[in-house]
């Protein structure tokens, strides 16, 4: 089941109510909203990576061009010197590697991701273009129902109040009536009052209640309205967990490519061959016939006197 | 065979010289130094390789944090957003593989050539005391057939100062004997000289031909302590170049590991196996049970005055 922490559930203004309530479908249009935050989220977290992978490579290439330049400077020679800077080139070519990476990520994903969110939400500087859709949708759905909560209301509160006035007086006129002290005219009077309140009191209530009845058959309509908007709100929730589930698999391959790395392989194979051919004994011989005991020493011979020398 | 750029050889200043000369043994001793910078020069380049391992590392670590963080945060839900969070984790896993690269070049390369340095060649402030040590051998092997070589020397120039002198006096007297106006004695003086000169010079040429002969029974003696000595330094850099050859395989298996990434492998089995449970339509009727549809609404209902409010 999805999890979601019970601290996100307890904290946020919509848990506990129903949908039909009066604005709880304001939770969609925060959905919708969310879900442009997540594209955003998505793209910083991709872009970061790509960074971190460039910024890996301008490494790469900067030792291994340094490297290369204070090998040939050196005084190094023979095969150990091209072995050494064969083993640099080698070393270097795990930049192709992670150019690789950062180019799928940059296509597959941050460019698709990118347009997606520009073809799907329309961002204007105030608000999310489709999440001001849908809130118009909602409202629209839910205005005459609004309108009939408030007319309930209205009529509960005006029935409840003539009735507590009527206990009132109903009360009153039990004490008048077994009042000696009170005359006859004054216990019809107060009788009268007590009927007339009764009557108002009945004609609120068949009112009211009359209301309650045309709730009843407007909810139906109402709730499907509502459910029609909210369908919709999930359609486009559901095209964007997709999206995101096929973007989650396109940043898998990615990083994780699926064909071995011939590049990785060849240069390997390339470096080891160089290897192969580092010879220590020929090294020497050739040191040995350029600066070594194979050079031709002059050595001192008996000179005579040279004529030009008289 | 070896390859060294024409410029290094011709701007080197040992070059086009016999070995046995005098100092051009020093040739050897530049060499064992270079030996010693290739060592510091080879440590570097691993240093800083391994550094742009660990910056990578510390970058992956970094953005894996956070964005596992801001997922966590962010009002996302269900199997999408826990996929997320399982992507980033998937994600962060080439740190372990560039670990594992940083930790081989340290121990199988870094730490053993720091050994091999240390153990090889010994530095002072002032000098490498291995090239010391050879150098001193060197002059002592040179020492003997120098002081040879002055005589020599100094023997050459005494007698065809002494032959130059002959020749001048020779032509004077040819040229006192013939002239009418010379007396007689002055004839014999002339004379004598020349004979006096001649003597001188035979002696002379008889002590430089002598010294020649005394080189020539030298030089296989001191060839072969040369040679001996030279042999020891061919030793030692024969020794450092099949260290070198090792080290250039140890940095290869380091760069390019034989066995396959199992932690990496391990890493893409378990995001695809979390990619497999994401799951919109779960995810919607979550949602839609907490927040839509299914949750249960309040619908207003006829409420009777009560008691407490009369």
């Amino acid at each position: 089941m999805p999890q979601t922490t019970p601290e996100l559930l307890l904290s946020n203004p919509w848990y506990g109510k129903g949908f039909f309530e009066p604005n709880q479908y304001k939770v969609s249009i925060e959905r919708c909203n969310n879900g442009y935050h997540s594209c955003e989220l998505f793209l910083k977290f991709i872009e970061q990576r790509i960074k971190i992978e460039r910024d890996y490579m301008a490494e790469l290439k900067k030792w291994s061009l340094t490297c290369q330049k204070e090998i040939s400077r050196s005084q190094d020679y023979g095969t150990n010197k091209s072995t050494w800077s064969a083993s640099i080139v080698a070393g270097e070519q795990h930049f192709y590697t992670h150019s690789q990476i950062a180019k799928d990520l940059q296509e597959n994903v941050l460019d698709k991701m990118t347009q997606y969110r520009k073809d799907n939400y329309g961002k204007s500087v105030l608000h999310i273009k489709k999440a001001k859709e849908f809130e118009k949708d909602f409202e629209q759905a839910q205005r005459s129902w609004l309108k009939l909560l408030q007319k309930i209301d209205d009529t509960k509160k005006l029935y409840q109040e003539t009735k507590k006035k009527l206990k009132k007086f109903e009360l009153a006129d039990k004490i008048i009536q077994s009042d000696t002290g009170t005359s006859d005219e004054q216990k019809r009077k107060a009788k009268d009052q007590v009927d007339t309140l009764k009557k108002e009191c009945t004609a609120q209530e068949s009112k009211y209640k009359q209301l309650i009845e045309d709730m009843k058959n407007q909810r139906p309509n109402y709730e499907k309205e509502m459910t029609n908007v909210l369908n919709r709100t999930h359609d486009f929730e559901k095209k964007r967990s997709n999206f995101f589930k096929q973007m989650f698999q396109e940043y898998h391959d990615a990083l994780y490519p699926n064909k071995p790395d011939e590049n990785l392989a060849g240069a390997s194979q390339k470096f080891l061959n160089e290897l192969k051919k580092h010879n220590v004994e020929n090294d020497i011989a050739w040191w040995n016939k350029v600066y070594g005991s194979d050079t031709n020493t002059q050595w001192p011979e008996f000179e005579e006197l040279k004529d030009s020398n008289t």
